[in-house]
């Protein structure tokens, strides 16, 4: 019997995680639930069902995991406790500095409802997580490096847009090669926030706007740029929308580390990530943990996890004898 | 109170555990357990105590985990089932095709003795398997690669050194950089193993040996080197000494897989390994799973477990609120 997978939100990664659906042929979409009309949304795919969020309750019975699309900011602190009395739930909280509180908020909900609620899913946090820890476990003496990039970055290309005269914008993280270099090969470089990543950005603005200031604005910004070597390129909303529409990412996770008897011998381990979509991507692994959810559920777990707790044995659709048999 | 372990056998892989418990702190080195006679053995480090090996079942009740350092041939298929029935026992088996058949020998031994027994652990089989169903589970459409190297096979440097005339040889598989540049590209390349990886030979041959037939029966040696572009290199054994003394090894599992409504859009999943030395680093895998295999059997589970069923959190020595706070 099929995993039934329900949608909240219905925005990038609500819409990624129904394409994805249809490449689990072990998983059925019921529904996306939305704050909108549902009658005004249109699904990329037919015949999805679309509901209004507050009624999703209703259909606790008929829903195996309800995947939480939202926001870090505001929504998901709020919507994923909410969920996790009611359903299996999965989502993608990414603020790195408020996961013990999100987990904690979330553990007493899930725990409540007798529910499992995976939080912090994706691939930084999620994948790349995951290949900090499985480094670190096997390498306890050595260093971590994570580049992101190359990729578009909402928050920065946002940034860009509120400086007065700015139409549009693109910005890109892009990973310094000498960096990545010198880590690769085991040099253990301690690098400043400049010499790992700079910034490319792609400037829509208003006709007869002082390009001057926007790029003096963009490259002192505080935070956002004034500590890296950014670039800026003023083209037309012709140009950003044919050459800039898609939403790539990825990166770079490295554990550089020693063994032997005097430390003499140098492993490095390197998991990388090269991305056409950054939601999709996100979509797909929140999907291979739903699948984990749902089973560690029926097997009577409860409460939060996240990647660390789960055996990667849940997330596979095959059996363990064929796991066995053929991938390991 | 820190996780004992024994070693069984002591050969580079038991000798790189020895080494690895020391970047340990939560880890001791209960003793080596050997078929040599003990008074014989010369440890790498000062006050290990050596044991018979058919005396180890007196310490079944001091030894948290016995990480069995055999090999795969002969050794493990009949130690590991034995020892199980004792310890929480841990395995390097890399034997692909014969893992079914030695994971039901070993669960059934390990339940009888309500024991861990993980077997192989290490990097293929290991945490390239890892990664393999990790990339497949998020991935569902896709195509998996496996590349070796640059790396010493044991095995293939035995073949050369039995053919006649031949003193000594080192043998290097190195994958091939245009192969790996497709892949990486998003080709989904049909690769033939001589696409895929060369071979380079360094020789020592005896004096007056017809370097011509050796190279010739090298080159054309069926299953070992028939299908590949092998190098053949006569050196001293001066050189071979001074230049190939290490073990190094290492490679790449990379998968290429497509997402969204009309699969346009392309990911790239890429693990690999540079390691200086191949026994140490799977020591380093062994260790970090035996802290697994002991946490695990503390909790009450029991039987056969291989990477696929161990949570990460197992694995890492830092508490799960710690890991959550600033690893995830």
């Amino acid at each position: 019997m099929a995993i039934k997978i329900g949608i909240l939100g219905y925005g990038n990664l609500g819409k990624g995680v129904e394409c994805a659906i249809r490449q689990n042929d072990d998983m059925e979409l019921f529904g996306v639930f939305t704050r909108r009309e549902p009658s005004e949304l249109k699904t990329l795919t037919e015949g999805v069902k679309v509901f209004k969020a507050e009624e999703s309750v209703k259909y606790k019975n008929d829903i195996d995991v309800m995947v939480i699309c939202g926001g870090s900011a505001t929504d998901l602190p709020r919507l994923t406790p909410e969920y996790a009395k009611d359903f299996n739930v999965i989502d993608s909280f990414d603020t790195h500095a408020r996961i013990p509180e999100h987990f904690a908020n979330v553990d007493a909900a899930a725990k409540a409802g007798g529910k499992i609620a995976m939080i912090s899913v994706g691939w930084d946090p999620g994948m790349f997580s995951l290949n900090r820890a499985y480094a670190n476990a096997i390498l306890p003496d050595g260093a971590d490096y994570t580049f992101w990039g190359k990729g578009v970055s909402q928050g920065h290309s946002d940034a860009i847009r509120r400086i007065e005269g700015v139409c549009d914008a693109r910005q890109y993280t892009i990973p310094i090669d000498k960096a990545l270099e010198a880590v690769r090969k085991g040099e253990n470089p301690e690098l400043s926030t400049r010499e790992k990543h700079r910034r490319e950005c792609f400037v829509v603005v208003k006709e007869g706007a002082d390009k001057a200031r926007i790029e003096k604005e963009i490259v002192t910004m505080p935070n956002y740029f004034a500590d890296y070597d950014t670039s800026v390129h003023f083209i037309s909303q012709e140009e950003l929308d044919r050459d800039h529409k898609g939403i790539p990412h990825g990166g770079f996770v490295i554990r550089s580390g020693v063994t032997g008897l005097k430390k003499e011998n140098r492993h490095i381990i390197e998991y990388s990530l090269k991305l056409d979509s950054n939601p999709e991507f996100t979509s797909s692994v929140l999907l291979a943990y739903a699948r984990a959810a749902y089973r560690m559920n029926k097997e009577g777990m409860k409460g939060c996890k996240t990647v660390f707790d789960v055996a990667p044995v849940y997330l596979m659709k095959e059996d363990p004898d064929f796991m066995r048999a053929h991938m390991l």
